[in-house]
C-alpha cells in the first residue's frame, strides 16, 4: 500500500535518443520474473555516477567504479547491465570475477571492450551470483533492445518495490527540446543505511564530462541523499546519469551558464520524483513524512536533527498509529547530537500546527489539532531551531506491521 | 514474552540497612496501579548517579542533578521520589516547578530540606505532571515505608515492562557482609536512544563520595551503557547508587584497594543483570542478542560496529524470523563509519559458526548451521576485526510485530 504512488503511465516515459533497453527473464533467483536489464548507449555518450560509501560495497560497485575511471572520452561507456535477485555483495574475489565475467559477455555481444560495460546488482547479500544464468539471459536482452522500454525496465529492476518508479521531463535549450528520463528501485526505508537504491537516468543533452559529474552529484545530494545518509548506505547503492549528446545543441561546458542550470534542475527534479517515490513505496509505508529543519547554524546540524527524527522507530510507529505522541519528536531533537542546542528556542510544527515552544507544549496546542494532522497520508514535521540560517529536508515514511512482515520474510 | 526472564523471587531481594521503600497508587495517569515510589535513606548516606545526555532532558533530571550538586556531605540526600505515567519531559518551566513542588512535599513529610530530595519520572512525554495527585499520594508512600519492599518497588516503576527487574548480591569485606540490591525499569529497546531507563541501587557499604561517583560511572559504562549509546539517550534516563554506610567496615577511600574493586565489581554485576533484564524484556522481544566486536583498534570503533549491527531494523527482523540473512550483518559492519576498515580481514561468527571471512561467505559455511543458531532464544554475533586489541559488547533484542503494536498503542 504505497502512499499516493501510482505506477507511471508508460506513455509519460519518453524515450531518450541514443538509449535502448532490453529486458529478459534470466531466473537469477526465482523464475518467471523480469530480472535482467541491459541498457545500451550509442557511441559518444558521457556517463557519471555516485556510489555507496559502504566499506562492504558490492562487487559490481567496485567494478563499475573501476570501469568508469578507466574510460577515456573517446571510448566511453556503451552498456549498463543490471540484475535483481542476488546483490553480489559480501562475495569476495569470486564476486568480482563474476561481475567482470558479466561485463565480458555483454562486451562480446555488443562488440565493445569489457571496461565499456558497467555492472549493477541488487537482491540478497552474501549469496554467489549465478553468473551462468545471467550470461544465458543476455542474448535475449540484446535481441529485445528498443528505445521505448523504460516502463518495462523500471519493472525489471524492482525487488521489494510494489510499484515501478520512473519519470520523464523535458526542457528547452534554444531550439532543442531536451529529454530527461529516469527510473529507480528501492523500498527498504526505515533505515536509509540499508535501502539498496539503484537509479538510472538518461538524457540526450550534450554536456562535458566535468559538468555531468557535477550535475549527478548535485542531483543526488538534493534527492536520494535526502533519504540516505552520506557514508551510511547499503552495499549496492548506485545512481547513474547518462548523456548521449544526440540533441541539436552545443555542448554545455560552463557551470555558470543558464543551460547548465536548466540541465541540472531538470535532472534534479526527475531524481527528486524518483527519490520520493522510493519513500512512498517504503516497505509497509502508510504515510509520507517530510521532515524540514530550519534556522540552524549549518546544513549539517539541520540534517542531524532531521535524521534523528526520521530514524526513530518510536516516532515512526506513532505516525503509523496516527498518534500525536509528539514528545517523542522533542526527545529525538534532544539526542540528535547538537551539543550546545538550547531547547528553549526551538519551535515544533506539525503541518501548520504549532505544537511546542520554549521547551514544552505550546499553550494553544490542542490534541485534536495534532490528531487531525496525524491522520493525513502526508505530513510535514517542521522544526525551527532559531539559531542560524541553514536548513535541510528529509523524506521518510512510517513504521508498520507490514515492515516487519516484509523484512522477516524477504528471503523466503 | 520476555526472553528467558522471570520476575525476581521476592525472597532473593535483600533489604539494605538504612533504606526503606514505600509505594502508593496515586492515579498519576491511570488509576488502580502502583505508580508512586518513595525511597527514604537514613541520614549519612552517600548518593551518586549518571543521567541522560539528551538536550531535552526532563524536568526531574534537571532538578535531581541540581539537588545532587548542592548537597554537602553533612546534609546528604534523604529521599528519592519516583512516579510513572507522566515523564514530565518537554514541559518547560512549569515542569521544573512541579518537580520542585514534589520535592518540597516529600521534604515536608520527612522533615528534611527540599534539596535533599531527588525526583524521577517516566512515562508519556510532553504532558503536564499531575503534581496534585502525586502530592496527594505521598502520605500513603510515607506510611508504607519498609525495608523489605524492593519487589513491590520494582513493580511500581514499570511502564511497558512486562516483568519487574531487581537483583541482589552480597560480598564480604573483612568480617562484614555487604549487600547490594537494585531495581530498574525500561523496555523500549529497538533504539536505545529512546528507552527510558531508570535504575536505583542501594548498598550498606561505607564509601567516600569520590569513589561512589567512580563506581556508578564504571557500572553504568559496563552495563546500561552497553544497551544505550552515550549522548543518545532518552529524556529521563537516570541511574542512581546509594550507599548508606551502615555496614561494620572502614570507609573505602582508595581506588586501588581490594575493597574498592570488590565493591565496584558487585555493583557492576547487579547493574549488568538489570541491564540485560531490560533487553530481555525489550518491547516485543523474542530473542536476546549479544554483539561482541573484537580485535579492533579502539573500544570506540568496536562499539560503533556493534551498535551498527544492534540498531539495524533489517538485522533485527531477520533475527525475529530466525532467518540467517547474514549479509545484512556484513552490510552493517560496512556502514558503521570506520573509514579505513579493510573488509578482507574481518571474520563473522554466529555463536561458534564461522560465517564470513575475506569479504565473503566462508567456504565451509552451511546455511543449516546458521539456521540452527538463529532458532535459539539467545544468540551471540561475534565480529573479529583483526586490526587491534580492543573489544566491546552490546546487548540487544530482535524486532517483532509486537514491537510495532506496543509502540503504536502506547498512549491508548
Amino acid at each position: 500500500m504505497p502512499v499516493n504512488l501510482n505506477p507511471p503511465d508508460p506513455r509519460s516515459l519518453l524515450p531518450v535518443p541514443g538509449v535502448r533497453l532490453g529486458i529478459a527473464q534470466a531466473g537469477v533467483r526465482k523464475s518467471g520474473r523480469k530480472d535482467l536489464l541491459l541498457i545500451v548507449l550509442d557511441a559518444g555518450a558521457r556517463v557519471a555516477g555516485v556510489f555507496t560509501q559502504n566499506r562492504f560495497c558490492a562487487a559490481p560497485v567496485v567494478v563499475a567504479r573501476q570501469h568508469l575511471s578507466m574510460n577515456d572520452p573517446e571510448q566511453g561507456v556503451r552498456a549498463l547491465v543490471i540484475n535483481t535477485g542476488v546483490a553480489n555483495a559480501g562475495t569476495g574475489k569470486e564476486g568480482l570475477a563474476r561481475a567482470r565475467q558479466t561485463c565480458a559477455e555483454v562486451a562480446r555481444l555488443l562488440g565493445c571492450t569489457p571496461t565499456q560495460v558497467l555492472p549493477f546488482s541488487t537482491g540478497v547479500i552474501m549469496e554467489p551470483l549465478p553468473v551462468e544464468r545471467i550470461v544465458a539471459g543476455l542474448p535475449a536482452c540484446a535481441a529485445a533492445l528498443q528505445a521505448e522500454a523504460w516502463a518495462d525496465a523500471a519493472e525489471a529492476i524492482m525487488t521489494t518495490d510494489t510499484v515501478p518508479k520512473a519519470a520523464s521531463r523535458q526542457f528547452r535549450i534554444g531550439e532543442a527540446t531536451i529529454t530527461v528520463t529516469g527510473m529507480a528501485k528501492g523500498a527498504g526505508m526505515i533505515h536509509p543505511g540499508m535501502a539498496t537504491m539503484l537509479g538510472f537516468m538518461a538524457t540526450d543533452a550534450r554536456i562535458s564530462q566535468p559538468l555531468i559529474k557535477a550535475a549527478v552529484s548535485h542531483a543526488a545530494q538534493h534527492s536520494f541523499n535526502c533519504i540516505t545518509v552520506d557514508g551510511d548506505t547499503s552495499t549496492n547503492d548506485s545512481f547513474m546519469l547518462m548523456a548521449t549528446g544526440k540533441a541539436a545543441m552545443s555542448e554545455i561546458t560552463d557551470a555558470k551558464s543558464a543551460e547548465y542550470l536548466a540541465f541540472r534542475d531538470a535532472v534534479t527534479a526527475v531524481a527528486t520524483t524518483l527519490a520520493q517515490a522510493i519513500v512512498r513505496d517504503g516497505e509497509g509505508a502508510t504515510k509520507f513524512i517530510t521532515v524540514r529543519v530550519e534556522a540552524g547554524r549549518s546544513e549539517d546540524e539541520c540534517r542531524k536533527v532531521a535524521y534523528a527524527i526520521a530514524h526513530s522507530p518510536l516516532i515512526k510507529t506513532a505516525f503509523f498509529a496516527s498518534d500525536p505522541n509528539l514528545g517523542r519528536i522533542l526527545a529525538a531533537i534532544g539526542y540528535a547530537g547538537i551539543a550546545d542546542l538550547e531547547v528553549d528556542g526551538i519551535e515544533l510544527y506539525l503541518d501548520d500546527v504549532l505544537v511546542a515552544q520554549h521547551g514544552g507544549r505550546h499553550p494553544d496546542y490542542q490534541e485534536a489539532d495534532g490528531q487531525r494532522v496525524m491522520q493525513q497520508a502526508e505530513i510535514t514535521v517542521r522544526v525551527v531551531l532559531n539559531r542560524g540560517r541553514a536548513s535541510a529536508v528529509v523524506w521518510t515514511c512510517d513504521l508498520s506491521h507490514d515492515y516487519v512482515s516484509i523484512n522477516a520474510d524477504y528471503r523466503s
